[in-house]
């Protein structure tokens, strides 16, 4: 039996999702002609109370593709330091849109309306970059799982309204917040211009994100998605696998969420570990003491089966999700309550 | 029975492929363990004696990322002024790599290596674009699915040594080409420094491209795709599609072949038609006199329950491929035979 | 006496040039605090009856900042085959921009309202790339300093306001259109979204072109001005050269066509010529015939020390210009007339 | 008498060196026959020990060239977070090159070896941009003037090394470190793969920069001035004003450094002052309590005809030049030690 907490991106799909998966009905969608992936746009666009959605090959690229949408290049973006888009995109933001990040040193991963506010340029001096986009990401994925109360989210969309800049979520881990908040997705189609949202991670299909936005915007994302390579022709196979966990695999998430919180519990009385950061989601960061060592402990986990990752500088990562079920997870507890470094 | 000619992307996959595909074993393809998408590109960078390949979600990205491997900004590409990769990729060529063309006015979408030569800017003289790269498709599209004989490849492929240029190969329809010129896609893996294949198209599978190179090319691929947003999860179910379309779907295209040169035979006579173009493979391209309506045509085509498209100026174009079957094609012949205009 | 009629770009100052250059007052441009600059950019504006100028270091780059003013990168820019943008910029409009060309075949680098009509791409259709700006060249350079009738131009402007599209001008040399034409700036001003004019060339002021448009795209291209490098500091020195230049050096410029006229007439006269295009100002165009040496021809000349150029394939080209004056002009004529290949 | 302190931009040039720009020998520098140009290019280069020079209109220009000459689009730069590049190039990095910045929190500018190595992305991992840059700023801008010790860079360069990063010196006040640290501009070319120099700031030329690298480097540097617009026609004139400028006025350089410290020495008695940061050049930054007004300060200067800038948050700045002379400055030590507030 291998523990992989390593990531929430490597769940397989279950058998009933295959099934549903490979019934789909499919069109070449390059023409707009596959209904499983117009089903899937509109169901989730429907979701936020958005207009309209577009299916990407990846969150990466459906990020990629908002940013583009808001900016011009030369032009600014504020996110926090620990921003996907600004770490983990490949430099994708000054590559495909010519932008740079004002960066934010927020509290895990989530940055405040007076932050923002304090980072936007004077757009009539013309010698430093033009402000125009905001990037928040919830849950925050380097932050640790943290996620917006819906007025702090409200107080920067009032700063960005404010100032003329668009407003983008990262909703990678959307999902997670959502279930963690007890939140209406509705309230975020309210706030923001873009959101992307994941349909691998958590909800465990194998591939695929979503973007919505506003017709017209959505349209203008098409072009972007073309130039970029992103269309594809009969992907309603991966659609439905969207559909399936939309309907099967959301509600669930708050079991990944105890877990990880149960494994915090454990960790915080363990000698070897110096702090555990808050957990609110299914990712769990924790800081081993600086007279052990990181890479012994990955080892010592490892040759129990239990594979987590590192962050760097005593900081260790561990993601619950859909293939790590309750029989692992009995045993992760009882393995870490032992474990002697 | 709809009768779909408009494009060979249309195809769906058989109830045998779909087995094929749901039977597969995926990993994380981010993170580069799955085990059938190594598989694909082993098989197809070994059929073509190259060292590695790369899947992408699609023919525009893996031609893409070709043209930015080889280009750096400023720079100019040579190629065929019916060149997929400036005609119908959005525009990728300048907003990805920030790069122009230099268009050569080749015999239905075939370029020589004269022409080549002659449409080199001096590298000394910098007023003008760096000419950098040479590319070509095979076969080609808008061209009406000509295709090049080997040692006119390999003289283009001696002027492109002779001035440090690249040499990429849009391969979105090699199989036919190989297949039409019994040619050694060995052959084609010395001439090139690049090749993109698809794996949809006339192979049938739904989703995905290849892209063939050196080991470093292709390392140095990857971050590229990473940045477009390329990279995909579990996505061996895309790559077993390809895998099982290479073992079943290759050596029919034969029969694509023979019955495009049919609709030729029976469009020839015809008194409505002005010309038809050469047909080598499964695209079948021809002009009907300036004294009728090309709309009418398809119009009537379309009562019939056939779709054909138009290329503008009264030039028409028909595609067949997989799910174009022979209880059809008897249909299409009889139908173009007794059609009035 | 060494005769340089390669380019009209070579000039030097006249004394009284230098005097009023030296003389300038002078402020920190990059704050707009040059009143010197200020007086040539409105200066030059009213005289096109357009809101506003900007300074550019050169004509390179007031073009590069005016395409980027009416594209986004992915977009498509319709011009002659000959243009300066696409030919001799370094690439810069996919470099700057991230844009392409849709080249028509003009006559002699000036192209028409039908060809334009018939290169723009189907906004819709987002497979390819959208079309966004018209950009034309008067007089055209490597069509041999040939010049536009007015309502040619408002024939494109009219396409161009059907088709939601701008309009540019590289009016490198406008000041030469204008007096061959006899036309009135203020036309231009009322057809054109952004014009680049010219300082050096005719003019004879050793730097600088200025970019007009209204009020709020000048202030656009002012944060591009700074985003190329162009904001310089004192530079009114260079402003005032071209102030002294358009009171004294434009009339002038009937004088440089006349001798480029004489020059063709002997021309015509000679049998190694081939052909002489028709000359409308002050470039000059000819072809010699295939059994003579393009390059002997040069050399000949040298060693008479006089200077012309070559633009291949038996083509060569004289400039006429402020310092090529009358007495050199009657000994070029003379040894043309003389010469003996 | 207007005293004006918010930058050494702002100098005008003296009757002599005007005199000296006035007959300078000129000729066409975008086909680099302009001798004046030409000698100015290599007499900084000699005296920095570097093989080759290329002069731009302005520090941006040469600033942008060097970043595109050493990365690829979607690579990353490491610089201070106060790196004139990130801050005030207009977001230029972004739009010019496509790269991004990893910044790092310096002293006063400077950033150290440790910094710089901690902050390098593991090339391997394809999903952060690979880091192919490090710049430096010396003196630092808005570090107030503080300059580096040759042993810090020394120790950065062998991180570069070691990491296969090439290492750009943002020279624009270099002069002011040389006279201020007393070291040989020999040792920066050691050092340094390209350094950019201003001509303007304390030296009181009025336009221009020069960028140097071997040869190799600095010949692909013509080809991206060209692009950027940067190539400039007879601009000897203005290359000239350098020419003068290094002969006469660096030396005089202590005098402002001088001057810069005595006025330190009269804020730092003052009550409103709450801090000046240690001034080593001609940039003096400051801070006032938090009960008092930048605003109020600067409009009291004001009536009293001395101009100086805010930086925010209570910061302020002045900086001494070549306009900046001893009756003034004996006069602006009396009325800051006069002031209240």
């Amino acid at each position: 039996m291998e523990i992989n907490l390593v990531s929430d991106t490597i769940t397989k799909p279950t058998y009933e999702m295959l099934q549903y998966m490979f019934n789909a009905e499919v069109g070449d969608d390059v023409y707009k002609q596959d209904p499983t992936v117009i089903e899937l746009e509109d169901t989730i666009a429907q979701l936020f109370g958005m207009e309209a959605g577009l299916f990407f090959p990846s969150g990466t690229m459906a990020n990629q593709a908002a940013l583009k949408l808001h900016t011009q290049p030369g032009e600014q973006i504020i996110a926090d330091k620990y921003a996907h888009v600004y770490l983990y995109e490949g430099g994708g933001a000054s590559f495909n849109s010519g932008v740079s990040f004002s960066l934010l040193d927020g509290d895990r991963g989530m940055i405040t309306a007076e932050q923002v506010a304090g980072a936007i340029n004077d757009p009539e001096f013309y010698h430093s970059p033009l402000t125009s986009l905001v990037c928040v990401e919830n849950t925050t994925n380097k932050g640790g799982g943290a996620c917006y109360e819906l007025e702090d989210l409200q107080k920067i969309k009032a700063v960005c309204d404010a100032n003329n800049l668009k407003f983008h979520l990262d909703g990678a881990r959307i999902w997670n917040a959502l279930i963690a908040k007890k939140q209406n997705p509705k309230s975020y189609g309210e706030i923001f211009d873009t959101i992307s949202v994941c349909l691998s991670k958590g909800l465990g299909a194998p591939i695929g994100s979503v973007l919505l936005g506003d017709k017209k915007t959505i349209h203008r994302a098409l072009r972007i998605r073309k130039i970029l390579g992103g269309g594809m022709r009969q992907v309603g196979y991966l659609a439905a696998a969207g559909l399936y966990a939309l309907d099967n695999n959301i509600t669930r998430l708050a079991e990944d969420h105890r877990r990880a919180k149960e494994i915090a519990g454990i960790l915080n009385k363990r000698e070897w570990v110096a702090r555990v950061e808050p957990v609110e989601t299914n990712i769990l960061v924790f800081t081993i003491k600086s007279n052990y060592s990181e890479k012994h402990l990955i080892e010592k986990l490892k040759q129990k089966n239990i594979s987590i990752s590192s962050m760097g500088q005593g900081k260790l990562r561990m993601v619950t999700h859909l293939d790590y079920r309750e029989v692992m997870h009995t045993y992760v507890l009882e393995t870490l309550n032992k474990l002697e470094l």
